[in-house]
């Protein structure tokens, strides 16, 4: 295993140390490991609150700011946050109005949001819970029971952040997460496995034509394996999945993600989001926003997650609405 | 060769449709492989011209938009572009006040640069151009006399491209494109070779537990290689490179970038991150702005580029000054 870390046991922690030195606007605890904005809780605001396993940077430390999450919890490497990190987080934040938990479905998060709910609860900060599961490719997979949360928790985040901000409140709020993750179907391919710092090898092994179609973002199997074909192929595989789940018609519009996996060029983004456009083209579908890069990474993996969210009026002036995190940035 | 790709010779192509399809904010030309602002000129404003082989992404076309570039001429994947791409993207954009090209120092892109330069002259556009230089790594290497152009060029980009916008004539906004290179160093280390479409296979060979110390950005050969170590202890080589070169005093300012070449994890990039700004913190040298994350990449090369710009206050102002591009936004 070659990396860029010092230590497989230290890697979350001088990750955390860099991310407190590259972003003054985060206020990150490296030991209690809960990244908060620097500016504190704002007096009757919602507070989000997200977190799962690391190694799927920027996701969640990225997208903490204002007009996104006021806090994430991440876990070790592939490994759910403790229930002790997201009492902590939401003691921080919560700013009289509630506290929502965005939780990507896997067995673990669950688990472990949910007990920190109960803790929550406890104290005395009315807390909601919305689960992300969008990844259409399986229905049950390693550490998941029902569809795995993926792509589409850039969106939730994203657009219930921007409501939270505009003062909408905790029933409002965890109802437009909702929305969003109900509007929102993925699909990823992978052409190698990742490999864990703690584990030192990839995950699985493909062959040299092999592709895996339907990855989870910890590498967990998909539907099958197929020899890799041209990227309009490939992408024909991934978007079916996606349109014979949530069909699409003619005049609608969508917010498109064209992910990176975590070792993927950007000009192979690039051509893959050109197959995507092409695909809701043909079918009258307009790409009214888009996002192509590394969001929601699996380590070294090489591949590509396509994230399609059917967006009215209201999701897309969220979307729009001001965001100032470490990965997405626009009107400030 | 496993890759999100069509074909090898349509690489290109395809992604600047994608390019022209994820970003409305830019006008793609396709076929004559230019990519500008949708906006078009502003009368009276110095524009600012770059270009360079492909896979790099996001430089350059990433970096074309209000605060930064004019235009970007692609060329092929590693391959210079060609005269013609710069004269029409210089009458493209010239607005009375001249076009600047920005270049880095790589001998193919330098002759067709300034070949393109004539080219401008003959039809009464007055075109300076400014070499990036950065990287400390190798004198001379595949390519380049004299020292590559890689990190810096970010740099060079952003703070140059703010003084044209507000407003900065020709020989003010090259005069600080050249402080501003001047003023950075770069050095990066390699995991891994990258793969072209064309080749098909990597360009050079590591073992499993070799490191490659001072490569550039197509896999040029660095200035040694040798056993991976801890991250603390490979960024300090790469520091003591930089630093050698341009010592820093206490209380001296910086924007610091740590660059992912490729395939190297957001994780892995925040360790590095944090180890650069120990590094600096005790000499007492400020990192005032930063830049964690893929800018400057190598295809699918696992590899880290450091570069460090000592800034002083104008530099720093036109760094926070607003940039609306795809890959750097703020401001706006």
């Amino acid at each position: 295993m070659k990396k860029f870390i010092n230590a497989p046991e230290r890697v979350l922690e001088d990750a955390l140390a860099g991310i407190a030195a590259a972003h003054p606007g985060l206020s990150v605890d490296v030991e209690g490991r809960v990244i908060t904005r620097a500016g504190g809780a704002r007096p009757g605001k919602v507070a989000l609150v997200s977190g799962g396993g690391s190694g799927h940077e920027p996701l969640h430390g990225g997208f903490v700011g204002p007009g996104m999450l006021d806090a994430a919890c991440p876990g070790e490497v592939f490994t759910s946050p403790v229930p002790d990190q997201m009492l902590t987080a939401a003691k921080a934040v919560d700013a009289g109005a509630g506290v929502l938990f965005l939780v990507k479905n896997y067995t673990g998060d669950r688990l472990n949001f949910q007990m920190a709910a109960e803790l929550a609860d406890d104290e005395g900060i009315t807390v909601e819970t919305v689960l992300v599961d969008d990844d259409v490719a399986v229905q049950n997979s390693t550490w998941t029971a029902g569809r795995r949360g993926t792509g589409a928790t850039v969106f939730v985040e994203k657009i219930a952040g921007a409501l939270a901000e505009q003062g909408g409140d905790l029933a409002a709020v965890a109802e437009m997460a909702k929305r969003v993750n109900a509007a929102s179907r993925s699909f990823a391919v992978a052409l190698s496995a990742c490999t864990t710092p703690a584990a030192g090898r990839p995950g699985f092994e493909l062959g040299e034509d092999e592709i895996e179609i339907g990855v989870g973002i910890h590498g967990e199997p998909g539907r099958r394996r197929e020899k890799i074909r041209p990227a309009g192929e490939t992408v024909a595989t991934c978007m079916d999945a996606i349109l014979d789940d949530q069909p699409l018609e003619a005049g609608e519009e969508t917010v498109v993600m064209v992910n990176g996996l975590g070792a993927t060029p950007l000009i192979e983004l690039y051509v893959v989001f050109k197959e995507v456009a092409a695909t809701l083209a043909a079918k009258n579908v307009t790409v009214a926003r888009s996002l192509v890069g590394n969001y929601v990474t699996s380590l070294d993996m090489a591949g590509v997650s396509i994230t399609v969210c059917r967006a009215d009026a209201e999701m897309l002036a969220l979307w729009d609405a001001p965001v100032n995190t470490p990965a997405l940035r626009w009107g400030v």
